[in-house]
């Protein structure tokens, strides 16, 4: 039999908390599972530095992609399967590249992508398609396999509605972390019906649509993601994480520009330091690498890099008040004045930091990212409307970005008067820092 | 005021998915969780190895140690305060020992306890009493106050009403992990009516005790553990990564001894390998330093040590079988024989694991951990009688002890045939492995 | 101790599946419980005729009431207490009024209020205050005691901020019916983090209001009350269910008019019908009583009344269809005379049926309901800022009602061709009924 | 195509809290809902008076008979299609089986039985072969289809298999029960991981038996069902509603006999009382109806009836005491001596009520009920183990018979001095009733 088609002699199932069990029959998903690089995944947590704000949020990105692959398993296999508008033979790609969509993560994927200037989704395809565990299981479905699975993440793939399946505004790998991030922080805002939508999807052309019967089950779905967006991915002490794990980075980079004399040198940095990260350097990263050289770079000797790791080992953050430098530039450049009088570096310590999100989208062309609307699917089964034109809610969301701007410091070195006392407390002013 | 008394100005909350929130009010509270020792917590996992099994159990003892002061804190506050068998100069030792009673664990504590024979209880204590923040806090409070809490913690405080609530037979402890391994791995065994056992406990001179309305819910407790201990904590996968763990540290060690010249030195595991850890030492260490270096040893020379430490990042476990040697001597030695022959060292690749649970032990004294009992108040609210003088299925459990011995061995070494193919025929045989 | 300190012995409890436990301490409450006008709410389901659609909402508004008593009684106690804007003395009339609330609806009440004018409120004023074993508890701790629980559940106590812990945009009779009608109907739309809004709720001379932090928490709330109106309390079949009890009604009390002659005589009905129901006569009626009507009419020899309670009984359900006769007044003209053409009455058979719904408003002096707005409290503990003002999500739904029409007709009758056949089609083609 | 093979053009779902969805695709289940008497079973409560001690308890056997035939649903077409050891031809009777097994139910039906010596199991025979709707539906499918429904419901069917799945000691009727009576209830003991049950069930000739993998999960499984019989099912103050019940019917029997001229006359248990109850009389009891009669019996002349009815309606149950006549005969037999004494009849007011279970049996030839045990499946697929020799907690309490006996007197009517102050003392002296 084809590898393509074979089955495991007994089905495996791992014990999921949000969905109970994921379910593997397929040797070629089982096959990717067990690859190193697959293996990779559980050293990567899903959200980062949320872990601070919501001890619970620990899981990692394996957790995820296991869901992410069982949603799109009980689409295809349950709802899709015998209908005329699903190709049957989209399935295995359809599997592969909802399993392994995230798979080019690297630690804290945010700080280092914006750090490094690096795309998640670039290493994603070469993984896919370079020399690796994964490529070697792809290939024996087929020579042009990889690229397929490739194209499905990278949206580049012909058939849309394969592509929609993990790439839209509604698709399984959004429905997958809305819940696996509310249960584990243990926030009620991520609970939407699930079981509905999938009862309600339908293969079409161009992407998978909803009948009109499960509208409001996808409202519910918008406002969940709408709260869990600013409730816990945006929330501003995960981001004060984020800025320290940022600035060490950056911080360790420019040291090692200048030829910095590192007790623990930053071998596995080196290349992405100098900009040039192959796939093997990057895939031998993960976060108990970062962690390790955090922990070490703790009796360094440079002051900053120092006090920076020793902060986000021992989660003392920087405090934060509103404020957007753009729009009070004179208060800015003043604050970065008397940072520098007081001896403390504003390029370290005096951080702006911005959240921005749009809820929804319905098709505006040539419009920001041209994001396709949900579609939904009348009762004579062929029209199909446009999600915020049926529903007054979405409606009201639809296209309304919102953006909020912090600015991120260290309020214990403010407070501490032992040195600038009158610096500091001119800043404590501007920032409107009183004693609690 | 005093600081032992000292309130936040406002309280804080943590939101924790198994208790919904974690509250705050005690400054001496507060300042323990900002301390490094405590932070560290979140570096060490609650289950070691058992994210291998059940890819949900990534939470850390940070997590399970908030979840212990949370449920003391409600025994204390709202069901013990103003009776009169209750000493309310009590109330913070009894916090701060259930916030800290795990600080002294290390990375993977099973496997790192057993090879370098450390006590993490022992370490715990020197934690709280040694030169740390933890120490420095507790000392705000009085002289003697580490004395004591150390005391709770090592169960050798006069009160043993309040050692009872942190060790005992139906404790915070043990309440916090059943419940809170369970959401986190998804299975049902772990839960039991914590909010009426809460309801039904009542402090007495020697321990805690529970009232008899609330017998079921305590039986039901007592058949959770037990659920948990053979599904869960005993799962012969999670001690099949134990193994490769314990032996992987085991080889390191031995190769130390032999001055091996290792590419990246065991600088942190050093003073481990003596036998000689300090305090410092220790509480540099934590899972993300364990991890890196097994990380980086895959690259190392050593066969045995490389080997290992792919096995365990990659999650290429070994198989297992039901194995008791003392109980087959005989065949163990011929099996130790052939894995010599076929350049298969079995010190490392042919292991006995054994598990041993007594789920519930009334009163005997000498024997064995001479454990402390359950009480049940009855309805006159004086007379005490013992769990399973009343519990017909606790009677039927207490004091049977269940234990489990297997063989773990690497399944994919033994199958492969391009080398001593008769001798790992004859294994094979013997192991009782047939082509799936 | 005045009867109105008395607390009882020891707690009682009841176990709740929504807040898990229902606390009682006091005498008055716990006698009040015990009263047959509170046992009878027993009889009286909390969402009428839904369970036809969800068939688990088969719970009473005594489990409602038991709910809403301990969403008030925790916020009295838990958050209130001792803070300067909340008078202790205002705790007693808080608790008894929120759980006698509703202790003045009848069966069915939607459907009975409609038919026979009725007004459930006017109900809980005269039971309160009337011959009743309620009035005699509650005269038990003051002689205008009645008086101020009445005019508290009435809306017109003086203190508003006891009001709205009853009767606001948030209250507790909404949180509690929310999250417990989800529960029953095993929908997932009712879920908002109430934990967090009783954290962050303080008492305000008007009314109580909501910490800035917890803005969230609320919006959530909001959605989740917008989602259940549509998807669970004005589900079409579920107003299916309710126009066949009102044309049930309607009909007997037309045929009573007319001095029909039952075979059981309607004596449970008899003032009702005549417009004079005293209180003593509405205390006895509950849904079992009217159950049993429908129940052996189905033997009446009145072919409407007989077919009306057989389709009840029997959940022989009207279908519908979308229709606005106001907007399409000939159509529905048309349809009137081809149902009598038919033979089929329509004013029992065609029926119109609108559910209008306004989620949430802020304050417009003089127009509609003049709803008193939720107001969130800022930073400075001072400050108050109306919720549309601050949420986008709920700026974009304030103050838009939405309002649904439908026309209810038995499709069985108009499908059976033995009689009438060309009309029936004619009228099928209008009402768009195809064979399925 | 035949009416047996007729599948729904769409899926019809019901929205369910334990299951989440039932899922119906054959147009015969759909059909057997409709039916009128499948409809009566949402007037039954399934928990009989379980109200009054859990007031969530309110579902009804319409609620519980739709999650039977789901999870037999699930069973076959989930796990068993395809196997060799299942015969297709089965899966329909199995599935109407396990929808109608609950069918013959009466109102309050452990009261009923008990006092009219009626057997539901006759009377589901009866509706699923005689003249009613069910009956019809059923025959549709073939002359002897109901025959083949009833048979297996009375496990008289000859492929044992099939009967095992309705009628075993771990059936999907208990399976159900077990986890719908906790979630209304609200308790946590009805909670065992049905999902692991059913994936390791397996078809064999004689019943169907469970994996070796899943044994933990039906130990669980035995231990629910232990403690919901203890916690709910034989709860005292339920079983003292259940006293009342039989009280009252007894009363309305005897007082029939003797030929009392009722108010409200018992035409609908005329035929009851007579010993002679039709099968059309039989589905026109509902629990509407015999709360109707309760409810105006309040206002009968007989002292006793008026009483008993009463407090039934106002939830005043009578209280309780530990108390086994059989071993107190004397003291029971000067009970009765002062209750009558003391102007109270014991025949109503003096009641002795028992409860007794097996938790699990293996199979004891000859003796008692001759259970059925449960099978466990070796890793051999073939050998079959009888679980109690596997388990040690289902060892230690197999075949242990619990039998608790509790005497229930009014116990306001003792403690009422007004009248026979002397005798009452020395009967709440027996009865060891001291002020509260």
């Amino acid at each position: 039999m084809s590898y393509a088609k074979q089955k495991l002699k007994e089905e495996k199932v791992f014990k999921d908390p949000v969905h109970r069990y994921v379910h593997v029959r397929d040797v070629v998903i089982w096959d990717l599972i067990g690859t190193k690089e697959f293996q990779r995944l559980r050293r990567i947590r899903q959200l980062g530095t949320t872990y601070f704000t919501f001890h619970g949020a620990e899981h990692s990105r394996f957790n995820h992609s296991l869901g992410v692959y069982e949603i799109v398993r009980r689409i295809v296999d349950d709802i899709f399967r015998g209908r005329p508008e699903w190709n049957a033979e989209e399935r295995l790609v359809s599997l592969c590249a909802a399993l392994l969509h995230d798979v080019g993560h690297g630690p804290f994927s945010h700080s280092f992508e914006k750090v490094f200037g690096l795309d998640h989704e670039e290493y994603t395809k070469r993984i896919v398609l370079g020399d690796t565990d994964i490529n070697r299981v792809l290939s024996k479905v087929s020579e042009d396999f990889p690229e397929q699975v490739a194209a499905v993440i990278n949206k580049t793939y012909p058939n849309k509605l394969v592509v929609s399946l993990i790439s839209s505004q509604i698709d399984a790998d959004r429905m997958d972390y809305l819940q696996r991030d509310a249960y584990y922080t243990g926030v009620s805002y991520g609970h939407f019906d699930m079981e509905r939508i999938l009862r309600v999807i339908r293969p079409r052309a161009e992407q998978a649509v909803f009948k009109l019967s499960g509208m409001h089950a996808v409202e519910d779905y918008i406002m969940s993601r709408y709260q869990m967006y600013w409730q816990i991915y945006f929330h501003p002490v995960t981001r004060s994480a984020e800025v320290l794990l940022s600035k060490t980075l950056h911080r360790a980079k420019e040291l090692y520009e200048q030829s910095y004399s590192f007790r623990q040198k930053p071998v596995h940095f080196a290349s992405l330091f100098e900009g040039d990260c192959s796939l093997e350097e990057y895939v031998n990263l993960d976060e108990s690498v970062v962690m390790f050289y955090f922990h070490v770079w703790q009796e360094e000797e440079d002051e900053i890099l120092k006090d920076l790791c020793s902060r986000f080992m021992n989660r003392n953050l920087f405090k934060y008040i509103e404020f957007d430098p753009a729009a009070e530039q004179e208060k800015y450049a003043e604050l970065e004045d008397l940072f520098r009088k007081a001896g403390i570096d504003p390029e370290y310590y005096l951080v702006h930091d911005s959240s921005s999100d749009l809820p929804y989208d319905f098709y505006r062309p040539g419009i920001e990212s041209e994001r396709q609307p949900i579609y939904l699917l009348m009762k004579d089964d062929e029209t199909l409307q446009e999600l915020s034109s049926r529903s007054d809610i979405v409606e009201a969301i639809s296209g309304k970005r919102r953006t909020d701007h912090k600015l991120y410091f260290p309020v214990d070195v403010l407070r501490d008067e032992s040195s600038n006392r009158t610096v500091k407390r001119r800043i404590r002013n501007i920032l409107e820092i009183y004693r609690k």
